[in-house]
């Protein structure tokens, strides 16, 4: 018989890429099933790898370009181009204009830094005839609302005087207006949409400024003057566009970009594994597929909350496809899963041995726990066999 | 459907015995799969343990005795009478009666040591009215032939004048002739099976005085009077029985008890699983089988010399039933085993953990490798019911 198997994994962390877990786990379905056909969606979650894993999964292309880093200097940057015969559609990571790892240690002042590199990369997006871009939110280094992206799609922010503030978070605290008058028209024909961390809000207790300040380097002092800037910037917002982001889910993902992209750009947010399933093309996948395998470094009680393979397993068990899932450790409460999509799971680990060794090793014994899986799978196939023949 | 399942284990060396292993694979199976039949045929290979997980397969009994011990003295000793329906069929195994942990180790003289309790053992079955005898070789403390065993069973071993020797294998080197005159008349009416190492050989040097002689406790010249015994005693067992032990294959088991079975009570030797699985009707349960479990404390590239896991599987290949391996390492060359019958396999691993925890738990983490397996083969299951129904 024929057999689709789809592969929906997670990077595992500090061991191997999603793409690497998953070419690792169709090496080894293809060691017992010569015959089966894989497909595959790497389960990315907006931050740093989704743009390289989604160009890979759809045949696209990644396209290299310099903009404006978040200290304001140029810095070498990327986006891509998906593949595929769906509507033409770009990846844009915003920590590759605006990460963390572009702010050196010893610079982090999240009053200064500026996320307008990742309007520039909207902008290059449109210029190449994105009819729908898909900005990854995670693993952000700015604080600034999402105004320097906005500046670069043409928005302006001005003070009480009317004149324009300078980049960064900190400036907020003086915005008095923000006028859309001069942004790039082609925002109307375009469909955004933002993956974003649903808990994470603008303003209060669980906003951007107190919540990842301090993560970023803010002193307290400043964590006050940024959350004063983001709540004049939400009400700038309001008055300019008429989108209430204050209270909006996930208006403060990436330092409240999230609210500069659904505030300002008209951009629609999302929980992030939703948005990446239908970018992926997830329930065309699926309803093309017998069996789902997932993986993640570790599965136990806490992979129902929002974790991949149950996410993956319930979008999968609503076609009445079985998941099955792979991890380094099968922890405490791994069997709640099985109330959550996951039909059945096993480690990859064959022997005692240190965690060390378990990471170092990682690919092979991927692919060497897929190889068993599918075997084990194809000896459950002969039983039903079996019966038929009895 | 109905599913019936042969759990074949071996036992988990230092961890757990035969039965506690098969237990726990019974108990991991029950949970994915309730309605599932549970069969189980532990292997054993004639070593200590042996009639406790016979009579436990077969809902058989335990007799408690008191036989002469290796050392001469009265020693506590068992034997079992199997249950279920065929023939009435007693287990005994040789290292309750003559084992290497009945001699303490200020002690270990092989020159001097009896295989008396054997016989007596063999005596009480057929007092109990058995019709099959199996007797398990392995772990043995002595080095004398089987002499003492035909002796309790009424052989007389006798010098050149004529005179009975003393017991144990450094006598023999004095044997002129054995008389059998006064053999048990029984012996000709019961039918008994030695489960053997078939590799073991009575003389030469790969025989019972150079091979284990050292091990026991001999000094190199007690080796050389054992061996020069042992060629005595197999000509002698030639003239008085007309059986060439010399070269058969299994007399050297158990310090050449295989040879005083078979050459002087008119037993059959066995290589040791074969015996094993006929005991256990092994071939009756595999005809109701669906699948077979097999397990061993590791499964690799040395599985299929012998081992339990690719015994099991080659008679299950036979017959058509799938077998699936669980094992706590699995380790080089474990993929040889898919040319031996094993259709898959699973380690009982977790997660990265030490030796020394994994067998604190092994146990439990064998009854969930159990229940995974379980899982996995029934969505391989659910996927031939997809194809049927597409």
């Amino acid at each position: 018989m024929s057999l689709t198997v789809l592969i929906a994994p997670s990077g595992f962390k500090e061991s191997l890429s999603v793409n690497q877990v998953a070419e690792a786990i169709a090496r080894g379905i293809r060691r017992a099933a010569p015959h089966a056909t894989v497909l595959t969606a790497p389960m990315v979650d907006g931050g740093e790898g989704t743009t390289e894993a989604l160009i890979a999964a759809t045949g696209g292309r990644m396209v290299a370009t310099t903009v404006t880093g978040p200290l304001g200097q140029p810095v070498p940057s990327f986006w891509g181009m998906m593949g595929g015969d769906g509507p033409r559609s770009a990846v844009i990571e915003m920590a590759a204009a605006a990460g963390l790892s572009l702010v050196p240690r010893d610079r982090r002042d999240p009053t200064l830094t500026t996320s307008r590199g990742v309007g520039e990369l909207i902008l290059e997006a449109l210029d190449h005839g994105a009819t729908r871009i898909l900005v990854g939110c995670g693993d952000s280094g700015i604080n600034d609302g999402g105004a320097g992206m906005a500046r670069a799609l043409g928005a302006r922010f001005l003070d009480a005087e009317g004149r324009e503030l300078p980049e960064g978070g900190g400036a907020l605290e003086r915005l008095e207006r923000i006028d859309l008058a001069g942004l790039d028209p082609r925002l109307a024909g375009v469909r955004i949409d933002a993956a974003v961390n649903w808990h994470n809000m603008l303003l209060g207790p669980r906003g951007v400024a107190r919540v990842f300040g301090p993560q970023k380097g803010a002193t307290p002092e400043q964590v006050e003057a940024l959350e004063r800037g983001m709540t004049r910037h939400a009400a700038a917002i309001l008055a300019a566009a008429r989108r209430d982001v204050a209270g909006m889910a996930g208006a403060g993902a990436s330092g409240g970009l999230g609210a500069g992209l659904a505030g300002l750009a008209g951009a629609t947010l999302h929980p992030r594994f939703d948005i990446m399933l239908d970018y992926l093309d997830f329930d065309r996948l699926l309803a093309r597929a017998d069996l789902v395998i997932t993986a993640e470094g570790a599965l136990d009680g806490q992979s129902p909350y929002g974790k991949v393979p149950c996410e993956v397993a319930r979008r999968a068990e609503a076609l009445g496809v079985p998941t099955v899932a792979l991890a380094g450790t099968i922890g405490k409460g791994a069997r709640q899963t099985y109330e959550h999509g996951i039909a059945a799971y096993a480690s990859i680990m064959r022997r005692p041995c240190s965690l060390g060794k378990a990471i170092d090793e990682g690919g092979k014994l991927l692919r060497a726990a897929a190889e068993n899986t599918m075997r084990m799978l194809l000896v459950g196939q002969r039983l039903a066999w079996r019966a038929r023949g009895a």
